[in-house]
């Protein structure tokens, strides 16, 4: 059991949601996650307006609560947190998250001066506070949760986050193809824990093997590099800077009061700590995609399977330009191709263009072949609905099973396949309900998804220079 | 009317499809794309196999049609398209597209022979060629077509492209987005007509305003400067290089037998001309996307209205890095604000972050106020589904009154709005109605849609470069 003092605040037996309302609009919202996430302690919801809120009795105050309290959402506004921190205080509560906004991001004095002062009041009752000006926590195996729709399975992805909202992006993004997490932490104005708090605790934490960070500013930048260095060598670290620019700067110091800092600093501070860096929530994604699924490895050689004229070509070029090695279609493979009788043996490459060559064998088949030969590191395969124009549609088990991506599970494998049925299909609803299907049974297995090439190309070629590094 | 060699060609008044068949399979396919984009012309399918097709009586030969012939399809085997092209010469057919493969792009000597004695029989009978190895031409307007599901209606959009299958993607991509096409041909090995003279046809023509160009090599480089040169003097030209790396210039090869050459002389190149360059299909369409709804614009100053918390922090960081000028709020606007009693106005910036905002005003309020506002030259605003986490859905004209984007028509507006519904989505099919609509009624407005920030910040970057180049 980790002795860091987060562990026992993200284990609370109750927890009390101060400014409840049973709207479930914004800031009053708190209550429905914990229920739809299936929180098993104790909530009690505290507003003085109500006498219950969503069939559960609503108490004044934190003081009027007849058990102890551990944990405090405050979503009341900033003037009346002194007050609510003073009955915490006599409560014993343990931890206090400040969705509460308004401090020191609004670069008033007044306000960052509250701030203080309620730093200096939970310090003197023994209150860590989570913000304030942030979202919180989403834990999904103690069943915590600050938006509804969030997966209830657990997974070994933590995350922090100065930002809730790229909390929500990430898990929404990632959720979808199949990543599960540990805990998300977004912790705004970082006034008691900071980033470093944060990351020494996920460093530690036995539930998460990955974790993925967005950070607008850094407090302290040589404990900040002692953390990431010691994450870091943990376990994969994959990181987007926020307010990178002047206007983002301009932009981060109003959204969480952060100092952003030079680039120059930063890039050189994340490359010493051995840290994957990306460039949006987008990419973050797609890396901590690649680390969730792939097995460890430092080869780059890559054989490309399906795709068809244009595409072959770009995908050479786009795999090429991530830093993959496109090797040209061992001299064995096409040999065994041509004593077939393939009648387009010479014509196959890698990338193998199916433009011609359908009739003759399928994207699986060559994949195939790919995943045996040893000169092959790793397999990007695409993939299509089972569907093509003027053409009948097979049944999606015939057409999964073309592919046999079983007998490539002893190489890392990336699939490219769309996130959306596109352009004119007359059969939407179907196409749709198809391509649902395949993916979930890709997740099911155990792949990674990727909606374009240079994406998988991308966040493939940074596993490989993770675990090069490492070597 | 044009002069131009290929203006005939592309305007038959019957077309025959040799190697036609009824199963709708590969090659056989050509004569329902005809059907289905309503071509006006007479068909003649041509197979000694069946006696008719589709319900339409089969001619066993070119020669066995009774009417004249103009312009005529083949996806018979290499090795039958001499006999053909006899056919073709008795029968005064003007133009014959080869989609037939199998020739130079090979790399076999015979196969190179024997498509260079095409053109020799090709010329003597003086017939025009297309490809070989190529789908040929799509051209709404004339009901001409080589895939099923293109658009029906015609657009401005012209596309030139080595590669067919480059050509369905750009055009799935950029039709759900609303963009129409005056035709879009593509050319395979560029036998007979080159990619210069592609160029060359639609820099003159009448229906087309924005050329899009996919190619993976070029046979005379000096010629192709001029028709570069000349094209985007007249109109953008937006391009996508294929081959540009080791393995893409090896797959570019046996796709079209080009030599894809130097990058640095295709980028000085490219450069020169004043053409538009892209990385990707996707990108492609993503500038073509912003030239066909902007208005002309060489200003840089942009306002980025919702988003929220981090999101609008990295949407700051992604529009400064795409080489557009994140301005502060200007203070006219701030004390609009205050004035009006905004709680927040003092912390409502550039981009204008949402996410506690919310409950004073919307992002189409602020949005409204930037696009009065002298100091922006452009607008991005985020757009979001009429619904959030945890609250209720609005009706989607509700919804769409509170963007009031018909007020900001003055000046250049682009989208973010997401192509699917994501994550966790209970409601998922409703939700997906409804975002159909939601980018049905921006297009039909004529408002550029993108998927990130990212994207839409990176196109309208090339869009004003373009128009500043012009000055």
């Amino acid at each position: 059991m980790s002795t860091h003092p987060l562990e026992e605040i993200l284990h609370p037996k109750s927890i009390a949601v101060v400014g409840a309302s049973g709207s479930g609009g914004r800031g009053g919202g708190f209550v429905t996650p914990l229920l739809e996430l299936g929180y098993k302690g104790k909530i009690y919801p505290v507003n003085p307006k109500y006498p219950e809120i969503l069939g559960m009795k609503a108490y004044p105050s934190v003081k009027d609560i007849p058990g102890p309290v551990d944990y405090v959402i405050s979503s009341i506004p900033a003037s009346q947190v002194l007050g609510m921190i003073e009955d915490c205080a006599q409560k014993g509560v343990k931890a206090v998250h400040l969705f509460t906004a308004r401090f020191s991001e609004t670069g008033r004095k007044d306000a960052a001066e509250l701030e203080q002062e309620i730093l200096r009041r939970a310090r003197k009752a023994g209150i860590r506070l989570i913000g304030p000006n942030c979202m919180g926590v989403y834990y999904p195996r103690e069943g915590i949760s600050f938006f509804g729709n969030m997966p209830t399975e657990s997974g070994s992805v933590g995350v922090v986050s100065q930002s809730g909202q790229a909390v929500g992006e990430i898990v929404d993004l990632a959720a979808e193809r199949g990543v599960r997490f540990s805990k998300a932490i977004s912790y705004g104005n970082a006034l008691d824990f900071n980033e470093c708090d944060y990351l020494d605790y996920f460093a530690q934490d036995a539930e998460t093997e990955i974790i993925l960070m967005y950070v607008e500013g850094v407090r302290d930048g040589k404990r900040f590099l002692d953390s990431l260095r010691h994450a870091a060598a943990a376990k994969p670290v994959i990181i987007v800077k926020g307010g990178r620019g002047e206007s983002g700067a301009r932009a981060t110091a109003s959204h969480t009061a952060s100092l952003a800092g030079s680039m120059e600093i930063w890039e050189t501070l994340v490359a010493q700590a051995g840290v994957v860096s990306a460039e949006n929530l987008e990419e973050l994604v797609d890396i901590a995609v690649a680390f969730y699924y792939l097995s460890p490895t430092t080869g780059r050689r890559v054989g490309v399977a399906g795709g068809s004229g244009g595409t072959s070509v770009l995908a050479a070029d786009q795999c090429e330009e991530a830093g993959l090695d496109v090797i040209p279609l061992p001299m064995e493979i096409r040999e065994e191709l041509k004593n077939e009788g393939n009648a387009v043996w010479d014509w196959i490459g890698n990338p193998a263009d199916m433009s011609i060559s359908w009739d003759d064998f399928s994207t699986g088949d060559i994949a195939q072949r790919m995943a045996k030969h040893k000169d092959f590191d790793l397999l990007i395969v695409f993939m299509s609905l089972p569907y093509h124009r003027g053409g009948h549609r097979v049944s999606l088990e015939k057409h999964m099973e073309r592919y046999r991506l079983e007998q490539m599970s002893h190489k890392p494998l990336l699939v490219v396949l769309g996130d959306r049925v596109r352009g004119m299909d007359k059969d939407e609803d179907a196409s749709r309900r198809m391509l649902s299907e395949m993916r979930r049974r890709l997740i099911a297995d155990g792949v990674p998804i990727y909606p374009s090439i240079g994406q998988a190309a991308r966040a493939a070629s940074k596993v490989i220079d993770y675990y090069q590094r490492r070597k």
